[in-house]
């Protein structure tokens, strides 16, 4: 342990020390400080790229890039700090006319709930890392931070909190906004401590559900948000699947491959006529494409033993396997749609990496009821052709209901950051359907509302004040 | 059984199978049927006002104004819905500039959840009740409802169940939108029916955290929004109790017994200054205050338990006390503040009714730090004096930290149906810090953002379509 890495009780502490200070300081002060951090992360672009491929294999233009959207998005929460609409600044004023009686006067904003924990992930070591989304939508929220580093890239992981701390100090934010620890023990010790008030979390299933059931579990119960991944189902009709076969094949096999098939927007699972060449063009491009080195050891056993487990299932059958069991390679595997409805629970499950299910179907008619069987998902996928748009209609909503988002001759991974995102989705896609993690609504999860009543100025928050010091936006009875 | 009375699991199904439509009729039409509802309450107000008398005890002018209050609370939900803000309706370009990486066009809102469950309350037949706030807020968000009925009022609750279905029937409104259960375990089995979506709940902790974890341990948890009381601390300064200190005293009293004590902001705690006459002018009020009947017997009992177990505290003192210690009449305690903080968990319990504990404190600048340590409250209030409000700058803070309303020289009772009311806090005052029971902002719960992404025109959502048929606010490109 060294000064940036921090014990669990003493950063929390710390953080509800800062809680107070952070919250109130004035929006300019608290968005320059997130664009402080993301200037000192770019300054480092170099040395924080080479790091990152040591530690997790990806390459550096993928790297350069994700640093570049860290650093935007941490700019951009900055910009929604300036412009103060995510207060949601409301004031009725006395009205002793009222229909249910005399209202007092009652000026309302959201403020900032305190200490987060973030889990880092591992798939992207800047983005959904320490100083990722989770980390700036808070920070914009007002909230102060803990972060529990991923082991995939625990040097890294350091080297940013160190380049972390020296911004925050720089732009004069209090001590205690900002702390690492490390280890899962830290991680369940800071999720328990009693100075917490929410959580954020991006990973896998089954460590989502256990914290989240730690979070549940405090004698105070406190918001977890996870992103639990996902298969993101794609349908492609009758109609796409004759007219695109190459196009739509090229574009499945490009996404499910896209970095070792490591995102949570990976489409794992695919629809398609069964009497289509369509499974066999993407069987083609699979093959062809070699296998790329994964995040880690614990991520590529972990794929090959859900690939295992997904191909031994009845019903499945292998259309591309490397001849090397142990490979990290792209995989596909085919079954029918009524073996897939009988076996949907397993065959729905998560296999973190390039790997593929193709489930053929008989008629587009008998997709609705199986895809309204499936588990929450992130994103949910239809592949067809303008023509027969208004055939679509029913199936269109039964994959919203389905997902967070729903993509039309697009393919899911690319995870833009931006006003009108939407990352998230029904459980187990996320433990909180009503919020995203990615885009600038992320940081409403980290803010509670509440109300002032007959409040003299004086002692009055800024946003709250008759004069608008601050010059957010304010609805004004209604 | 009747027709007006549904079993669990067919009253889920049906929701289920309504919800899509419901959730797709134009706003207007979705507005006209709740505000169907509310005529159709106002047009049977004197049998409904006669039944919940009977049933509950409380007086006619209070539940004509609760009628009242309950109409009115229809209809502000049915003007939200055709303002159409809540859908919070953005739309980002395609832009090919965009600094992460070619952006696609984006299109998100929020869309209903799904069928809603919501436990009814006792203290409030009609506006926490089968037609109260949270049904008007789910239904408002396009969600089915299924009300578990209080057992407090259940002729009432049947009533009313009977009005709505005629009022939703002749609204065009698709049947499944709206269902009562009754019974502890009808409610248990509707709350873990697969397809429920989301609950609400309004009543004591105690049943409050046993629903929100039969809602977290489903195999797919869902949202629990539990608002589960508070004792609703306030605070009076020496210079108030010095200046004010009659009416002072008339407002606590007055409060503190309303409705016989049966409202969760209810201002069961009150800090004051060890020297001042106020404690002795509030007993003398309370003491002269007749019983009131409280809603039944078990209402009663309860109270009577729960003061008694407060009152056999070691540091607490009976400063108004009924001969008859059965009787659910006005109580006041005291006790000083070291003591109050030495026993703060038992001490801060909520004992529902007319029960006040007085805690006088030598030195205010003592108060933050045993109020830091109070559980999550509904309400904090400060009486203060205009000249002193520079020194309350931070007991402001540490008050509004606990709470979801904070109130300046007012009485928490009373909680007026307004964009700007707040009833929420941190737990256990809810079990959803981030949102609100009352005020337009309520439909926010039941609504989960969902975007769609290069989805052609035909297949948008009417309020995500270029022409905008809705005519709906939406917030394009940030």
């Amino acid at each position: 342990m060294n000064a940036v890495v921090r014990e669990p009780d003493a950063a929390v502490a710390a953080a509800a020390a800062a809680a107070r200070t952070w919250a109130e300081l004035p929006l300019p002060e608290r968005a320059h400080a997130l664009e402080t951090v993301a200037d000192a992360l770019e300054a480092e672009r170099a040395d924080l790229v080479a790091l990152a491929n040591a530690e997790t294999h990806l390459d550096a233009p993928r790297l350069n890039g994700e640093l570049t959207r860290t650093a935007f998005q941490l700019r951009l929460f900055a910009e929604e700090v300036r412009a103060g609409a995510f207060l949601d600044v409301r004031i009725d004023r006395a009205d002793p006319q009222w229909p249910t009686g005399p209202r007092p006067e009652l000026r309302r904003y959201r403020t900032a709930l305190g200490p987060v924990l973030v889990f880092a992930a591992s798939n992207f070591p800047f983005a959904f890392s320490v100083a990722g989304g989770d980390t700036a939508s808070a920070w914009a929220a007002g909230c102060p931070v803990i972060v529990k580093a991923h082991p995939g890239h625990p040097e890294l992981s350091r080297r940013t909190a160190g380049i972390i701390h020296a911004a925050l100090a720089k732009s004069g934010a209090p001590d205690g906004v900002f702390a690492l620890i490390e280890g899962v023990q830290a991680g369940i010790d800071a999720l328990r401590h009693p100075a917490l008030k929410a959580a954020a979390f991006t990973g896998s299933e089954r460590a989502g559900l256990a914290l989240a059931r730690i979070a549940a579990d405090r004698p105070r119960p406190i918001p977890f948000y996870g992103e639990l991944g996902s298969v993101n189902p794609v349908v492609v009709t009758p109609a796409a699947a004759r007219t695109r076969s190459q196009e739509i094949a090229q574009g499945y096999a490009a996404s499910l491959t896209l970095g070792a098939g490591q995102f949570c927007t990976n489409p794992g699972l695919l629809f398609l006529p069964a009497d289509a060449p369509l499974v066999d063009d993407i069987a083609r491009l699979l093959g062809e494409t070699p296998p790329a080195p994964m995040l880690g050891p614990w991520i590529s056993e972990a794929y090959v033993d859900g690939a295992r487990r997904l191909a031994d299932l009845p019903g499945t059958h292998r259309l591309v396997w490397p001849d090397d069991d142990s490979a990290p390679s792209p995989r596909l595997l085919t079954t029918d749609l009524p073996t897939f409805a009988a076996t949907l629970a397993p065959m729905a499950q998560e296999c973190f990496g390039p790997l593929g299910l193709a489930v053929t179907y008989d008629d587009l008619q008998d997709l609705p009821a199986v895809l309204a069987a499936l588990p929450g998902q992130l994103t949910t996928t239809l592949h067809g052709e303008p023509t027969e748009a208004e055939q679509l209609t029913s199936l269109t909503a039964t994959l919203a209901e389905r997902s967070g988002r729903v993509l039309w001759n697009a393919w899911p991974t690319g995870v833009s950051v931006t006003p009108a995102m939407q990352h998230g989705g029904p459980h187990p896609a996320t433990t909180a359907p009503t919020t995203t993690s990615v885009g600038t609504a992320a940081l409403t999860r980290f803010l509670r509302p509440i109300t002032y009543q007959s409040y003299p100025e004086a002692l009055l928050p800024p946003a709250l004040r008759e004069g608008n010091p601050w010059g957010v936006p304010r609805t004004v009875d209604g």
